[in-house]
């Protein structure tokens, strides 16, 4: 008898007949004799509804009653999903976030777990009960309704799946797993059968839209391996899990594609120790998050910087490079340019050399023009002309091997 | 300084603009330098939507999962009501049932209150901010989410005005008041400015829809002071209160009419001690709520009883019928008749003489025929053709000189 956390999104809870094709699932996995705990979201468009809801009354409504107000959503979910669990059988109980013992800091609308207690749901699960439980939402320790921010369901799965000690933490999503590619771009995309936490995390961070970053986090820190799948299919998904010596054989995982970021460059500053430290630290303060960075002196001994910013954070990096200007007494800031950053992530290329000269030869004999480049230990990234990410994608997949055979 | 309680209902609270108009008049009553309470139900419609929502699910949801499911409907416009108070500049916290202290017992979706300890409003207040709690909701001795049933919101404002010694309890609602008749049947009804609990109940037992009997016999045993008035307009409403001398120089409040009644009959009954108890029994059992009844006998000495029941409780007491005429032995069971009952309602009844003749004189005049009679120490009521009723409520009305001066 296995314990399992299966997570289901918005989407696989979004009406009647896929909250019944849940129902369905969750049996499923409990005739086999499993102990299940359901964590379940809102239903796909709710939490924004209720957002729009609440500034149509106040542009910058309070963060406190926004938790109690998107919390809502979740708690309707795990009600019907345990009255559709009774209507084929099968006995189930509703948790709250705060009944499921979900403790949090008290920073509302993007709330940190402090403590999973799990409350009572051991015993229920021994009692013979499929327990679901609210995801995004948790307790404070002043007792106040908070929630975890994006992606905070699936933390709550993670979260959860760990203080239960659970054999496996299923994550299903209308997808079927990790992808080598997007497979829009690259039509021969494979999904992933195994990946590690490290390469999870640069996937998430360069464009691949399957999971929040923190959850990964959180998985990795404790060591809770989890699956990615589809709840409207039965093939098994993309397992995460902290890393085995024989996954650095393969040398490239997969493929991201970032077409979201926006490149501000600003020439002609004054070259001075401090310049850059200026800057960023007043992006940061401005709360855009700054993602490629290049800096090089161009002609008199003026420095000329880059960076990228996703599309979200240009409006607030405008008015930050406005004032950044007048501090450093000079430069020319150049007109904004969309770019697309495509990226390689792989452990094997920790221990393996040849890999940036594979990728960089796979993009020059495909003719695309390289803006920046970054590197981790694990991932190669470039910026380039968003109209040429697919055909940069499609190259370097190919060069790596990374199709169906 | 005052501390009032305002409950708003479904309709108060429908949509964006009627918040913010509930926002609006909240704001005036703590300009007056009153200290606020708000008692606020779901937007209308949702409790309905999310009933329907767990029925096409499961016929027959589990009762603890529908209060989970059906508390967030007041949760949701808490969090609405104090983010509008917010944008207009009135410092506001949200507080479910639960965190209001409403201590009920187990019975899921018509649970009783069984205390009101109030949290920690009183500090709340005490700060300057208007506390907006959830109607409807409370919470278990077992520290489960539990739901009053129909008309809950008002007992939770009723009850809440009793724990917090509130100096008044406004009920506001789509109506000026409650009135000497239905305006839509009586042209030339008026607005009741005083009302005993009695005669409220009375009212509310007579098909006069304002409010639910069990909010009035709160308020009556713990003396607690409303005031039913409109949520779109400023005029002064009806106080219900405990009954004073002088309110029983009035013969006759007002006037109700309830068209929702069918009446059985069922005849030729073996006329033995003991026959009317196994009818009621059988239908008490069966979940019939029976209202009028009479029993006389017929020829060959065999007994002929009708009753009345409400529409909803029409199957449930076919259902009943067919095994009490087993259990009898005998009967003949008459087609079922739509009636509609007109009551007459005044405490000043039980002092005066004459109200009867002077009520049934008006029937006559008028041609009205009638069915069944049922009186009780303030009350007046009888069953007749539904074609009559807006005539026979005319004709009382104005017997008794209810109408506009």
């Amino acid at each position: 008898m296995a314990l399992i956390v299966q997570k289901y999104g918005g989407t696989s809870v979004g009406n009647a007949d896929r909250i019944r094709n849940v129902a369905q699932r969750i049996k499923a996995h409990r005739d086999r004799g499993d102990q299940i705990v359901v964590v379940v979201s809102a239903r796909s468009g709710v939490t924004n509804e209720l957002i729009d809801r609440a500034k149509s009354l106040n542009p910058f409504p309070d963060e406190r009653e926004m938790d109690a107000l998107l919390a809502v959503g979740e708690q309707e979910t795990i009600a019907l999903t345990a009255i559709a669990l009774h209507a084929i059988g099968i006995p189930a109980v509703s948790r709250t976030g705060a009944q499921a013992g979900i403790i949090t800091d008290d920073a509302h609308t993007r709330a940190r777990i402090l403590d999973v207690t799990g409350g009572d749901i051991k015993a229920q699960l021994d009692d013979g009960k499929v327990v679901i439980v609210a995801g995004f939402q948790g307790l404070s320790t002043d007792h106040e309704v908070t929630t975890l921010g994006r992606g905070g369901s699936d933390l709550s799965a993670i979260a959860m799946a760990w203080a239960l000690k659970a054999d496996l933490c299923q994550i299903y999503t209308d997808v079927d797993g990790v992808y080598t590619a997007d497979p829009r771009i690259v039509p021969d995309a494979r999904k992933i059968d195994v990946l590690s936490y490290d390469e999870m995390l640069e996937l998430a961070s360069s464009g691949s839209k399957v999971m929040q970053a923190r959850s990964v986090e959180f998985a990795q820190k404790y060591d809770v391996v989890f699956e990615v799948r589809s709840s409207f299919n039965d093939k098994p998904g993309t397992i995460v899990k902290a890393e085995a010596p024989n996954m650095e054989q393969i040398l490239v995982r997969g493929v991201a594609v970032d077409k979201n970021q926006v490149k501000f460059t600003l020439n002609d500053v004054p070259d001075r120790p401090g310049v850059a430290a200026t800057l960023f630290q007043a992006l940061g303060a401005g709360g855009v998050v700054v993602d490629m960075i290049i800096q090089n002196i161009g002609r008199g001994g003026l420095a000329n910087l880059s960076f990228t910013v996703s599309k979200e954070d240009v409006p607030r990096a405008d008015k930050v490079m406005v004032e950044v200007i007048k501090t450093l007494g000079g430069g020319n800031l150049q007109p904004k340019a969309d770019i697309a950053k495509v990226s390689a992530v792989g452990i094997g290329m920790r221990t393996h050399s040849g890999v940036a000269a594979k990728f960089f030869g796979a993009l020059a004999k495909a003719g695309v023009n390289i803006l920046m480049i970054t590197t981790s230990e694990i991932k190669i990234s470039v910026a380039i002309d968003p109209a040429e990410a697919d055909r940069a994608a499609q190259a370097v997949h190919a060069a790596f091997d990374l199709g169906k055979s």
